[in-house]
């Protein structure tokens, strides 16, 4: 079987650089002072001491390390992690939530977002992964700040950890030009790389102790604050919201939105009958004129009323990754991003059409919005 | 498209006990005296000083944690993974090895042979998952008892960190009965849900710092003791030793040796005929009577000469997992084990078929033996 070319290239996704950041909570957990004041939940006890602090933080668990004054041998720690659940209360149930972002540019207004997010934060972990070359230098430059800031600030602002991995090759098309970036024959390779990016970042961060994976674009700029209490009271495997862009509407005179994202959808017999007939290395896209599949859009099922119900929920066939929320057992049990071709689809909904063999179902929330960037 | 019943019911893969065993190497890392003393590659940096050491050894790096006698704010760690290496020659290059091995009995044979591996015992660092039965139980408390013993012995032996996961599913078949396990009916769930601990063992486990992954099954109790060096110095993606089993030879009355694993072979134009026939959820199975693939089988490519070249390599198709060397590179950009039917082949075989779609080639060593138990 033909393995396409690019794919050999750039076959050693391996990662450039995987930025600890610190150990402070290390220096917290064998502080002779913390030993007695440790109760669950408490604020201390999870949140970074340090403005860098160490990506390991979800495999670490609370102990006695001192006995008696001295310093005793560690003790044979169980994560019980039948108890580890992933349901409708996460932040009651104290389950842990690895936020997993992969960054091409860095924008103030994602990260503000992201700290804005009401989830208790000590309970959250942060991982990134950011191509190596000059504007991923410049956005590795512009994200450690923002780091330093915030996990230097506040305590209640401050993450539980924060992982960056540098891809060691280069993204396959240079240039970040929204209509460059969304040719028709570019899109194919473009998401492949982007699969291979995202299975380095799941493979390396994910732990013992994570109970949801929440996937966040870089580009996704504003979210209700309460954005993972939300999609994790459906209580669903796998959850997404609506991806949708603010524009102005030069007819209107106004800001308005628009949908962003199409990767969310019901199949349709076309579709189906169309992946029938492709070659084993060609893939199905959204959102092309020139390929109409009449899939089920997520992006039109928005209601039209002008308060139309936010909970409102329907079953999915393929996901976008703007924005994607899934529990963790899901990613253990095997489900990745194809970064080649899988029943005709790479990606988030390569991803999907994966979680459905492994007898997960997929839904998606209509009138539930995060907003891409606007370039 | 239909889900099979029995993936539906196993579907929360996620796991019972994550035993983090020790904090050992952080009290090294944080002692005083440890600032002063590090060199690359010492054996102090890298050994566990604890007979419980953590897991999560390959996510840390060595660092100056002390700064004019006082604890300095750490700093940031670049893990410069383009300099993380997979190579020929790994224990020069200090490549860490991430050992798996599913385990639903312990076999001291097997463990011994693990301490006996010359590979450098402070880059190697364990990860087992052991299902949640009474099986499991006394598997878990045997294996402890190894770990603890070796992890206080003599300090070269002291392997760099321990991970124990528990399933929270039953195996779907309960009997180990050789026979009862090879019946071809139940073949596919069985390994299905082998495929899922697999998963579920390397996306908690596989570090930043990893550079090999060897699988290495629990009944493998023999191996040569260059076993890590020798696979690592052919530098292919994914490479394969011959898996064997000793016996009692009644004809000649003398201990003898015979093939065991038959799932690393050369594809065949009747199994790929056989494949384009079948039904979306039904896979091919080798080694039985009643479904002839005529696969080139690397069980029966071993030289009968007396002294067969054990460097002798083979391009392989599907490889087995009794034994199975894997580049880091390869797991990270999303090769899995697919517990659904992947090209009709399921586990180390449907993996096999993920890492060729990823754009890797494997290989096979028809003379290099790794043994079996004989039950």
């Amino acid at each position: 079987m033909a393995v396409p070319r690019s794919m050999r290239r750039t076959s050693p996704v391996t990662i450039l650089l995987a930025a600890l950041l610190s150990f402070g909570f290390l220096f917290f957990l064998l502080s002779p002072s913390s030993s007695t004041s440790l109760s669950f939940h408490s604020r201390h006890e999870d949140a970074a001491e340090n403005p860098l602090s160490p990506p390991t933080k979800p495999f670490f668990k609370k102990q006695q390390i001192r006995r008696n004054g001295q310093k005793a041998p560690p003790p044979v720690v169980h994560y019980r992690l039948n108890n580890l659940t992933a349901t409708a209360n996460p932040a009651e149930n104290g389950e842990r939530v690895l936020i997993l972002t992969p960054l091409a540019r860095f924008y103030q207004e994602y990260w503000d977002n992201l700290v804005r997010l009401t989830y208790p934060h000590e309970l959250i972990s942060l991982g990134f992964i950011i191509p190596k070359n000059k504007e991923g230098n410049a956005a590795t430059s512009a994200l450690q700040a923002a780091i330093a800031k915030t996990q230097s600030g506040p305590i209640d602002n401050r993450f539980a950890s924060v992982t960056i991995l540098r891809q060691d090759f280069d993204p396959p098309i240079l240039s970040q030009d929204e209509k460059e970036r969304h040719k028709i024959e570019n899109q194919k390779i473009r998401r492949e790389s982007m699969s291979r990016a995202r299975n380095s970042l799941l493979f390396t961060t994910l732990g013992p102790a994570t109970s949801w994976v929440l996937w966040l674009d870089a580009d996704i700029i504003e979210t209700p604050h309460t954005l993972i209490e939300d999609l994790a009271s459906h209580n669903r495997a796998v959850i997404v919201p609506n991806c949708y862009q603010r524009y102005y509407n030069t007819d209107t005179k106004k800001m308005d939105t628009r949908p962003y994202d199409y990767n969310s959808w019901r199949d349709s017999d076309t579709a189906l009958e169309m992946a029938a007939k492709m070659g084993p290395d060609e893939i199905l896209l959204e959102g092309y004129a020139e390929m109409p599949t009449y899939r089920a859009l997520m992006a039109y099922m928005a209601d039209k009323e002008s308060n139309p119900d936010p909970r409102k929920i329907v079953p999915l066939d393929g996901v976008g990754g703007t924005a994607l929320m899934v529990k963790a057992e899901v990613h253990r049990d095997g489900a990745m991003f194809p970064p080649f071709p899988f029943y005709h689809m790479v990606e988030t909904e390569g991803f999907a059409k994966m979680a459905r063999r492994l007898g997960y179902s997929l839904f998606g929330l209509p009138n539930y919005f995060v907003y891409h960037y606007n370039e």
